[in-house]
């Protein structure tokens, strides 16, 4: 069961990629193809004491740009490692695709190379909020700006499933990102998404609003791209600028300054626990196969994760599981 | 200078909306009108140690609920308090009104009281967001779910010379609010008003992402009412839940336990920058006349807050700046 990782994407690809993969081969026993330039990757894999026997280099030529449209690298680029991790995943040589790379680009290529499951109009990222309950699954935090309400139905019906695989929950509440919780608050494509959900055999809570995402009232927070992406970006930098904030009040004093040495491993867990750089990386859901997409900066840690998230979810057969579930009556079949 | 507040609007209202009042006039020295019923505000006001001189009275025989529509309260409401506190703005004899009750209510009862300025399409809530480096204004925060390109060009003008006004800044920065800072990214109602700001003279940085509503990169965050609202509560949910979270992590060791006592001021202190209920109150900008939208929740101190925000903006002719700023033609006049 490999998993084609594209070594050359991320802010610092190839070293924390290879780095990340590494790890993950070593601690979980993961064997991985290293997807992009043969001497590049080599060099990395040299500097570092690396488990040779579960790495293997897939070579390739191109390299897709942080700054490069998705229609751009799909005209251009065709040997482009994100592409060609793709390729590895549509030939059944990989069971999953992880990128920190362009994420417009993954998935364009990732729709277009392994294209989208039945009863699905796009694919949706699923992203992972740490709650004061636990975890909350937001879709779709970015790949569709505009959407339909049958768009966000879908991303429903595939979150549900999602969470019942990884997070293990038998009927995961669904709430509607919106701006309050009666049934006639939100903007247009919120309300006709209501109806739609209401009228639907999932485990739909109603709307939900900011607040909720945090405190883990939902198990699924469903939204339109351009708003999930702002939801993620505005906790990232908020855990941030908190974290900050606090550090400023705690060093501003002699007294709190000694509390806070007291307290460092509190805060280190702490830490963790909301920073979104370590999660590892968002499954794109809707696809005929498994597609990690991992945050331009991650760290080595976080490509592991994402490592292990791919592998994991391929075991599982969640794309098969996916599918079933979208086309209920292949079930019966 | 006397400022019309809606006794009878909050989740605590008539008591801590008085009570705000209240220590409004005394720490502030601003006289007040307290609009609602007249024997619950009279009982009170004599429950308190009120500084009878600076307030008065004035009755009414109805409240907006927190669940009815606008419409609802616009056609069988004539005499909630909301309506009457907007009325007395109207009439002359207040300068602006204050009110923490049904902000639905208060976006149409304003609207249709007051009246919108020349050059605005609909108005906008203004919220003020700490940040890292002081404060950010996001424009609108809940007022305007479905938005037209124009109407964020037009929140952004407004947002400009209230940031001149309010914080004293000669040009302040305004930034779009979208998914990625290329030009290119947003959604389509954000490409089209990245090209009206690109055009205009307002000092337009471009687009920012989520995570710079919390680092100050922007002194102005232009967005939708639906994406403004959600954006709000998830800050207000994410700072409640980081702070549970790290007391959590501090309350379980003797250690860290000890460290957060000797660190108990600074962490009072912290607690209060990004406590957004003891913000005081949000203006509604684009109406010929102040109306401040407060929390539901809001405490005493944020209603005093809310009081001395709506006095200082009504000692700076806000209404006349952002008109003039509006129709720069009258000006010459």
């Amino acid at each position: 069961m490999k998993i084609a990782v594209d070594a050359m994407g991320g802010d610092r690809a190839p070293q924390d990629i290879v780095a990340g993969c590494a790890a993950a081969a070593r601690d979980f026993n993961i064997p991985i193809i290293l997807v992009g330039d043969r001497d590049a990757v080599r060099r990395e894999l040299d500097r570092i004491d690396a488990p040779e026997s579960l790495l293997e280099i897939h070579h390739c030529t191109q390299v897709a740009g942080m700054d490069e449209t998705p229609t751009d690298v799909l005209r251009q680029k065709k040997d482009a490692s994100i592409r060609v991790a793709f390729e590895l995943v549509k030939a059944g040589e990989a069971k999953a695709a992880v990128s920190a790379g362009n994420s417009g680009a993954s998935l364009a290529v990732g729709t277009v190379v392994l294209g989208r499951m039945k009863g699905v109009e796009r694919p949706g990222i699923a992203g992972m909020f740490p709650t004061t309950r636990g975890r909350t699954i937001v879709i779709d935090i970015g790949a569709n700006v505009d959407c339909k309400p049958s768009y966000l139905y879908q991303f429903a019906v595939m979150a549900e499933a999602y969470a019942q695989e990884l997070l293990g929950q038998e009927r995961p509440k669904i709430g509607l990102l919106s701006i309050g919780e009666e049934d006639t608050k939100g903007n247009e494509l919120v309300k006709k998404t209501h109806e739609l959900l209401k009228k639907s055999s999932l485990n739909f809570i109603g709307n939900v609003e900011g607040r909720d995402v945090m405190t883990g009232a939902a198990d699924v927070v469903v939204c339109d791209g351009f708003v999930g992406n702002v939801v993620l970006k505005l906790a990232e930098g908020m855990a941030e600028a908190i974290g900050q904030m606090l550090k400023e009040e705690l060093e501003s004093g002699v007294v709190s300054r000694l509390g806070m040495l007291l307290s460092y491993g509190a805060f280190r867990r702490f830490k963790q626990t909301v920073d979104y750089s370590e999660s590892g990386g968002a499954p794109l859901l809707g696809l005929k196969g498994i597609g990690i997409i991992s945050h331009g900066r991650s760290s080595p840690k976080a490509i592991k994760n994402a490592v292990r998230l791919a592998s994991n979810l391929a075991a599982a057969n969640l794309t098969e599981r996916l599918q079933k579930r979208l086309m209920p009556e292949d079930k019966a079949e």
